[in-house]
């Protein structure tokens, strides 16, 4: 009903002024058609479905899972533990599991993958969170190169890697301990650059938060932060920037 | 000198040990050739030369800018104050300055933009901060697109000026106080979202702190945080993302 | 007895001088007969006895809810754990538990619900502290209408939802992560808004303090807040506001 | 005019429904270039646009005065300086200031007050926070009580002081140091208490967070905390409830 | 007149009760509008009322002054400005200042001095602090010793004068920058140690937060702390201690 | 034997001047290797030497007790284990343990106690904290009257109480959440107030920091603050103040 | 080998400068795939590689230890579990651990040690950490004196072990709770301190903030910190002090 | 006195048993002679009186100089203004000052000079704390190096200057912002590592504490963090490790 109808019915008595008042309450929000959103964003986005499996209950993450699986026949479940794989396997058998990532992964083998994210981790400890990063970055199309254990404490393997981290069109950069990896790739690149602070370390790295704060003050530019330990969203980040550069008629 | 040189006048007894030692302790560096690394990445990053004038020594700052206008013609200075630019403007008359955004450019009038950036605010106060990251944008070559004054407690304001936020390569969010418009504009938009968070704000907003918090949580995808009030590297960052957006042909 | 008397007492040496100065020492308060600020309280708030399970010894929480159960036949544990539900079911048969909210419930079935207050969450972790706030409120006699999973990474689910928020007395809003969800709300309606930041989430989050800082932060009117996972806490102030807002008619 | 009075006007024919549509067509929000009012606000939430002064730049803060002036016939500016009154006075002559609760009024003399909200401090210092919640309140159309100076380390002066506060629809106490106001009174009241810190204090009080934390984990019930000198949030709620608590049919 | 003297008065048939019960039923605190002077304190706790002079409006302390005089002879006034001090002495001539202590002194000069106090400090930046708790200590009637500059990265300088600090009923230690001197001292006497952290310092000192924690974390016994910078505080109940050990006959 | 003793022996001449050096030019401390135990501590403080037992070797831990055993006849354990205790006690049969304070006690059965500490708890969960502090006052000769539940939302409770709180020589106030219970009871009495914060709460409590800062803040005078859960501390400390009170002829 | 005897062996001609050349050739780092072992760092540092086995997964850490065992004939691993010794032990049966300073070590047993570190505690708690400094200072090649239980709460014991403390050319000062010791120590001696907080503590010492904090601030000259519990890393930066004070020639 | 005749006197009734114990009870400290220690430690430690300017009342400070100047011929102040440089120079005309380093100095000018130190910043804005670091090591007779400008964002600036910074007996590293240098720079060299955070930065900075947290979270070896701009304590403490680099026979 437009606001001129209501109006004519206020006059003609067929409306009441407290009916028509509710109306113009809300009639900013409602005038934008909200219900299309939904379909209009993911058909816009090109990203299927993402489910944070971490405290969900057990039925309620099958039968999402499953949900999908018919729908889009694609999906991913991040923060997954080993007993909800066992769950969602017997609902959908084909999924897989990745046990460092920590990710379910229903997903169609023959996907083409496009451009180039550089996924490099200062140290071994950090390995969990950057493929969290680089499968999310390939379930969702992208081509990654892995470029691990090349923190700045020893900085000739970091420079006997530069190559690959130069050619790429977004770099994630992932860190724990004092985080100073992405200062320097920063400084050596032409590209965006995603840092990914972990909660790898001890005592004043305070679960990450020493990293974030060095990466967030970093003093190279071309770098933006993500949260402690969050691969998956460096992933998506990176998907995003690569795609951008791969140019439309690449993208999904 | 190669390492089988040195082996052999060490051998030869034409060099000591302790002299062939401290050549073997650098190698892996010096090998890379680093002198070539400063001019490879001016040429590769297409950026010029920033100054970040905050503290600077008048002398020092005259200088630089002298030298840069010489060199490349076009120069950026970051938080300057007025008396920096006075200063500056004896030495370069062309030097033009913004006192809401605190820079001084010495720019080429005639620079193509390309592209599409998005700059946009919760809040009035927010705009000193929006105007680095949107002239920065725009000093690189990025067209910018200026959505102001449109926080989420009023979200009306957002969702009439959706369009041009949907249609950027790139989204910058700045906000204080809460920041909730990163996390509310990353549900909307397809591409990159950039936030910045301000130190507007009083009691426990902590100069920023808790606006960045907000940001780094948010739960939507597709956004990376830049430190408290750092207009300048959303800029810079989102330039990277749009020259990636509009494919390598158009980039400088 | 009263200063008066005391005073002869001391001039009639009835009385020591230190005897009638301990009496003036403490005066002030006595005067004021705090035994009947008990039973005042109880008649006048209308709230029955809730007892903190966690931590409790357990012939303590059994002794507790037998007494209740015979003074008051209603009583409400909060943080309870399965293990003390089966102690106190064994003294009181009739309590029922909900391991979800964690509540422990001694309940007279045929209890009216008056008004109306709105429980919203961010997401589907947030759950357990909206139902913990949503029987709070139904144990004191409140309507309530939970709408969950409306966070604001995806408006249209929380828009799309705005009738029966903007219809409530008072909204609880439990939000996690970012917990921008208050902010959002407390833009479109008209009543009070009791924002609760949930532990949910990980890295930066904090444990809810980040939530809780946009909260306290929040740019938009009539938003408090309440502690870190305070369910209960919430569903006891919004019942106080709906009774309010029902009228001294219809309070207990 | 109020949109309960246009759509009365239509009900009696005493407007036409074109001149109404006019009304209610106007965009919800005036757009000024620099920031959008919110002119829907006063529709949607039953109160008027408030201006935050501080750091806005002189034209704005003058030309959104006059604007809100025309407009609504009312305005309130929160944290202004005596230079902006001047400013705003010079544009708006009837627009009066108080110093200590920095507030800029532009305010109907004949307006009635309904309800009752306690406003308490802890201390003198308080009070000028005390004073921006307890104008605030007035402004909004609620009536005030005032109780001054009743910290919990001399505690008989709140307990003499108990009736007014006991007898008030929401009580908001203000406190700085360490807080413990809130908690106490919370223990001794029926109705809803919004708890305001203060930054009064000094070495560990670290600008009122102390008691914001204090605040937040009160034992009390019934208990909401606001940011940390903000006097005004705590006003607006509070006056919500008072709304609540004296009917719709007094609501304005 | 003090309360022991006026019972002493009504034994002694110096005093109607008549007479006597007026000065009791006095209320308990004096209602000057803007604040409530605690007239009982004196009876309760033995401590004349102090004044927390920072940030006091000019005539609520003057008029707070002359009131104090009047009644009780001595006042004391903490955290003056040298303002504060030519203000209050055109209403009180005898009132004295130490620009040091921040001290306002309306004092009684033939006052006996009881006990002994040692107070310490670590560094000669920290004397300010410590003569407040010193001066504090002797306006109460404490006899007080002072030993400044003997900070723990010299040790002898302590240890040379361990004597002092060893024979005082209560030590006050008060220190900045890493506050290690209350733990050092702490397992050196067998009386209380009351321990001061001052905001001396730079960089990680965080404006006393470093020093109070190395104070609350003491390993040494007998050490208990007040907040930073509270000089005042100290004093006060190293006053309480120092009159208990000096048995009640002495006491005030 | 007790230094006193000792010299009484020798000034008697029961004890000859050889045998009594032989105690005083014992070393200090004994070294055990792994720890050296204090065993001039008793005559430097008046205090026995206490154990820490948490985390200690459960070797060192017997064997520190056994010396102690022989040695002194008397020891306290903290923070001990229900397996510590057995080890203990294996060792030393006549060791006591009480799970609550999670005390190991060897003690004389007939040691008088002196003077009056009142221990008080705002909730029944800081209970175990109290009685570490309440059961350490008492192995140090202390007489203890307990006041728990009386936190301050439920005022009556603590008022209820006053009289044996005000006839204290020391008032040891034990509180976590937010901590007000210490401030309102400096308030209400004479004597020193000593404030143990305690890790009990949830959400912004931080594990007792909340509590810590109400307490440092706190605007009672009197008032001196240990560190969180630190009853035997304030035990210690309130011994040290009652000792005082108690007149030199009364202490150990 | 080391360095130094390869090209000595060239020098006398032991060894083919073909051979030599294969060595130097050698990438300065393996690539594992997983990580990229450091086997330059020797070389370049006098340091062989260290592994921090804390996380690192089973095949990884065995294949490590394999591969220096071979190429160094020695190697450190801290932080290792027993579990991970076990794994160890069965690749590499000559390695030895230490359960608690919690050491793997393959470790040549005739090395010789040089120069003189003094490492202290504070209390018995500190010892796990202090081993795990002066154990990898001796593996290092550094001789070691160990003076442990020497808090700054019973001065006496430091004092009377004051010449073994300032007879070292580096002395390593450890503790938790306030970490007064290297302040004190700092004061004492002539030589280079470095302060390592330990976690041990409770309540408000944040797991090791605090004394670490305590050791930032130290008002004593020639201290520096390293991480919280990071003995590992004081250890290696006192041989390095150590070395230099030994002289180049006695250097390994 | 020694214990012997003491115990003497006390059998013979000369001294009380009261005096006695008072003797025994401070004996472990007096026996070990302080009042040699101070003389000691000067000759001992080869370095002159320092005075921490900042805050020195003028009288005290230039009667110091004075002091100083005629005892030893030589002062160092640190952290003086220009003022204090005036007021001294008036009683000492041969001191100089630094206005960069804020040193004042009383200084031999034929001072040898021996050793090798190398300070290093990140950025310009960083010289001004690099240079109290290296001005107070020459003051204490180290030779030094300066390579200022090096950050780690533009790594080939470093590397250029790896020879110098290699052949340092210690380096200084002095970083503000994300303090990334001490990690690369520790990862390069073989001798110890001073690390000092600075001030410089903006937002998440934390005045200079994020660099911090960085530095003593950094994954090299080598490496030892002082406070926030603590350019002095880096320069004393780089001295010690110089002049054991040199040999005691170099030594002052």
């Amino acid at each position: 009903m437009d606001p001129k109808q209501i109006l004519e019915q206020v006059r003609d008595g067929a409306m009441s002024v407290d009916e028509a008042e509710q109306y113009f309450r809300r009639a900013p929000f409602e005038e934008l058609g909200y219900a299309k959103l939904d379909t209009h964003r993911r058909l816009r986005s090109g990203f299927g479905e993402v489910v944070f499996c971490s405290g969900k209950a057990d039925e309620y993450l099958v039968s999402i899972f499953e949900r999908l699986a018919a729908d889009e026949g694609e999906a991913l479940g991040t923060r997954a533990t080993p007993h909800q794989f066992e769950l969602v396997q017997k609902a959908c058998p084909q999924v897989t599991y990745d046990p460092i990532a920590r990710l379910l992964k229903l997903e169609n083998s023959d996907k083409p993958h496009i451009g180039n994210i550089a996924v490099c981790t200062a140290g071994t400890a950090d390995i969990a969170v950057a493929e969290e990063a680089a499968q999310t970055a390939e379930f969702f199309g992208s081509k990654v190169t892995r470029i691990y254990d090349v923190g700045v404490s020893g900085l000739h393997r970091l420079l006997a890697n530069l190559e690959p981290i130069q050619a790429a069109n977004c770099v994630i950069a992932v860190a724990g301990m004092e985080g100073a990896l992405a200062s320097v790739i920063g400084g050596l690149v032409q590209n965006p650059v995603i840092a990914v602070p972990t909660s790898v370390g001890y005592g004043a790295s305070f679960g990450g938060v020493s990293a974030l704060l060095t990466m967030i003050n970093s003093c190279a530019n071309g770098i933006a932060t993500v949260n402690i330990d969050n691969g998956y969203g460096a992933g998506y980040l990176a998907t995003q920037i690569n795609r951008l550069a791969c140019g439309k008629e690449n993208q999904k």
